[in-house]
């Protein structure tokens, strides 16, 4: 049992969100009841989300992917006075942690995708140092081998790969949605960049440079971050807590 | 008893948001019911007003001063908990118009404070036209006879008036905080000029210009826009209709 | 045989470029030889595009996604430099149009998607009113007849598609990554929104909305506009025209 | 007697305008005659102020509220032609520093009205840390108690205060028209927060979150910086000097 | 004798300046005497131009280049401090135009040069349209000949011209500083461009390209729209007029 | 011989180029030959450079003025289209450098000039710390020996210089188009200030603050930090090096 304002200042002390200029507020985003006993994590605070962390009597709730972003005009209609209505219906807090939690060298989305899939960052790359690199392990320095290793890793059957065929040594890679990364991982030296969604550009940029490109899935990618945060601040405050996974196709 | 789509239409219909840029999102602001049959007016969305629109079974809020405005960042907490969420388990609509509900020639702000205080505008000026400017009765052509008249209208004690006793013939006047305008009705030849605030300038000006200068209330000054609005969407689709006035010092 | 500014007159005549707010320059995006024989059309001016032009003995190359972005700094290294020299040393001009090539109401790819998926616009929404709406054929009014109507007539095996089953009447589509414009459609009143790409969001409005999403791949909506133009064009002037489709898998 | 680039230099290097981000220029703004003898203080330089240190053969004026301010487009017309002219034409100095007046912390505006209202700071909040917040001596922890004090030692008798009731323990304030930093007053803990003017939300930001708000005057709040500053860069260059306070409603 | 307010109504309605968007305030910029009888006119709101307005005494100024510019922040100091106490103290109006004056069809500065050249625009080009075009007279169709003519019309010895010699058609010009104009000019098909100053770049694009371009002084460029404004708007409201060049080597 | 990495890696960690605000990408330019053997500096990327260090078997260029600068479109007509296939088709890198080498403490356009000249740095002024200010050897210690000074080591006829006979201690300076600097080098105490360009308001300073203003041309003034850096870095890696000077006379 803690106080919402003890796990808000544990969330800012562990990701430090001021030092990140980012597309939406990071911290407590709906505020509901003081106390907190139970907490659940998800990748996005769908309404899918809520209602499972409603149903699972959850205090409190902790997402990669809030309800604001930047551009947003604040009005409460459609699928927003859903989500709404439906958290304050049920008092339930809702913390958001975006770019601080794909960054995080430790819990962060990056660290803990690496960890899953059995290599470890050496460097950084791009905006706001977001991108990580490292040693490709040997058993997955082809761009089969990888695909295959991904796609049993993360539980998802369409990966997609655009390559040459080349052995891979350095890999690159950014959670989510950050296919614009991918000329950043080339002058970084990547031989192949991870990430969760593709656009155009890039499967033709991977053709000429030779550097091979994933798409492994925004949402597949993005699991483990959240679920690494919400373990150490539920264990460093005794609460409850429960990671519920929405399934996503993008 | 009428759609929520059918009261927005008519509502930009009326109103013409597109024409205008605001410090925030006009038209609906937080969806309730789709059958409308009871509309509550008042200035602000503040949370006395939707409690008292609660209590007056309303099926929809109209106001001049919403809950959204530019450089907020979308955090549900505090006071927009409090609001959001008695707006939301009552199930009321919540519809804002504010520069267009300024600015309207028969039914903003402008023009029904000027019909309530015996006078018309013949003239436009400043940002976006907000300001009006006309001809002041020979009754309130100094500036205790226009105070006491503006006391008495706007039924509020206080009104802030500076000015050094010259006769007044043209009035420029524009709702609410406008004390910004000040220098642009100066130009437009004004004698007088009527807003809702005072800020640390405009004493100066007038004093420098000879301009009389009056603050006569933020809320005091925009509690007759919505009224004519509100009755004229209330007639136009056969709306129970009422407006509460929840008192404000500023 | 044309002119190169004869070509470049004919083909801001046709799409009025300067109506736009757009990406990047639309129009000549690299001189090469000044007398045109032989066009060649494509979506997008990447390496194998240009190396097959060259293979086809282009005079000049027509595309949708043209070399020159906002947000680039200019550098000539690493694709840019391939790109470049290609078409610098075989002396082949690139005519790129990006957002006068989707918007216009014949020749557009929204257009000339829907004359090839059978249907056609009777409405437009969103920024710029790229967006376009229509009523879908009774024959496609189901997801799965919709999908399976798309991953015929595109030619594409994997098409991404999310929905809960209800008819379908209304039809919304914008060619390419217009993801971000499905909230727009929704508000247009479509049962359907078909676009190239699907970001992480899209799902989730879907399945809160009950509003079906489609991805039918960015490169597979945005073949047929190019197309149109260049025969149009072609025929205008008496050109040789040829349209050469690199796959892509995004 | 002081050169005036000395004196600059001291104002420089007591206040470090640098700092901060400010609306207007901090510094000079203009230039009189070079050697300086009798410096005239005032809160703002208005033509009331700028007539009566002529009267008092100031060779400089130090204001918090100078003549610039971002926005302007320079035009010398109106009331700016009236102060610049009689500056000018008396060849005296003006000196204006905004924000860094505002938070020096022992001769800024802040610090100097708490130690005029008998309390002091123990934190600070709200952007480039503006304002200030302590512990209300005991004998003020209720509105009316407050109220009255400030009216006392303000010297005015007009203070807006809203608020239900409850004790006061922490004090937030912020001199001038720092309205829009009240909730972040709330946020950092206040039980009332003081400041100079109120604007329309305040007053139900106030009765919606038990937090009180006094608007104690823009002008009566901020006379005591400007005073601290004057007195400390007299002494050091050894200069007479003397305070005008032009009274302001606002 | 004419009133302020008339003359500035006369200036506004022959060069409409709120169809620019320019770098600085068109109109009055230093209010004056309210009575005008001599107007005195030059290029730039110098200390020089003012001394021999003040010799000539003058009630009003007109100038090409006034005294303010976007990105000053106001300071009244060093020559921004001589200039408007010289014209403060002798109660001289100060009425700048700049682009409106550039531009106007008839009046304006590159009209009158083109009158003073022998030749007139049949085109225009460029941002705002600011930009003229058209047949140069045979008897300057070559470099020499074009540059001996402006030193003689212009009484400007050094005349700075870069060209390869080959005949000159079609002339573009835009006086005072508008050599950022070369590359437009070029894509209008100029032969030649000419206006006040040169760059760094633009001796490298005339050898380029082949186009000739001439620098023939800033000021000697920009001398003939003031004058021609200046002697209509006395002629209309029966003013006094002179103009006085204060020689300048840019 | 060295690698086009290794030699953008020396470049970098010599100027630094992050640290910098600047108009165009500091760098590679344009990606040519993986090998190195033989660099040319110059002032301009212009074409006649690069055609005559194609004449001179250049395997890479270095120079102040790249090709692209913010604001460009990116499209390759014209000039643009001459210069990069002439670099492209022979395989030629260019490497680029423009405000980190105007600032270099040693390598430095300022601090070479100054060496050419005599003289040396005490303090530095301006955006970005960009203008150098020292004292002035007591030979050129007035604007005609100064001047003279000037033509002789500069080589070039014709150096345009305001001023008003003082004699001159102070002397200010900053290559190119520096003439905005003017006011920021009054301000810091110079007798003299020498860049490479005048435009027209300069002249009037110059008159009206006694501070001299000498335009020693943009092209005379830079031709000297490129070629201190081209020694140094060819020295460093063992590549053969040659400057090439192209006339300008701007």
């Amino acid at each position: 049992m803690a106080h919402r304002t003890e796990l808000e200042r544990l969330l800012a002390a562990t990701l430090e969100p001021s030092r990140f200029k980012d597309y939406g507020p990071n911290g407590l985003q709906v505020e509901g009841r003081e106390q907190i006993g139970r907490l659940i994590c998800g990748v996005t605070a769908s309404l899918a989300l809520i209602d499972a962390a409603i149903e699972a009597r959850a205090d409190a709730i902790l997402v990669h992917h809030g309800l604001f972003w930047r551009g947003q005009d604040g009005q409460v209609v459609g699928w927003m006075k859903q989500r709404l209505s439906r958290l304050l219906s049920h008092d339930i807090n809702l913390f958001a942690y975006h770019l601080p939690l794909d960054a995080h060298p430790e819990l962060g989305n990056n660290a803990q995708l690496a960890l899953h899939l059995g290599w470890q960052a050496d460097g950084r790359f791009g905006e706001q140092d977001l991108g990580s690199i490292g040693e490709l392990p040997a058993s997955f320095a082809d761009l089969p081998s990888l695909t295959h290793h991904l796609e049993e890793r993360l539980g998802r059957a369409t990966v997609q790969a655009v390559g040459d065929g080349r052995p891979l040594r350095r890999v690159a890679w950014c959670t989510g949605g950050a296919q614009g990364y991918f000329e950043a991982a080339i002058a970084a030296g990547a031989d192949v960049f991870i990430t969760g969604e593709i656009s155009e550009p890039q499967a033709h940029y991977a053709a000429e440079t030779g550097v091979a490109f994933i798409a492994a899935g925004h949402h597949a990618t993005e699991r483990y971050g959240v679920q690494a945060l919400g373990r150490h601040v539920a264990q460093a405050l005794g609460l409850d807590y429960q990671f519920i996974d929405i399934p996503n196709p993008a």
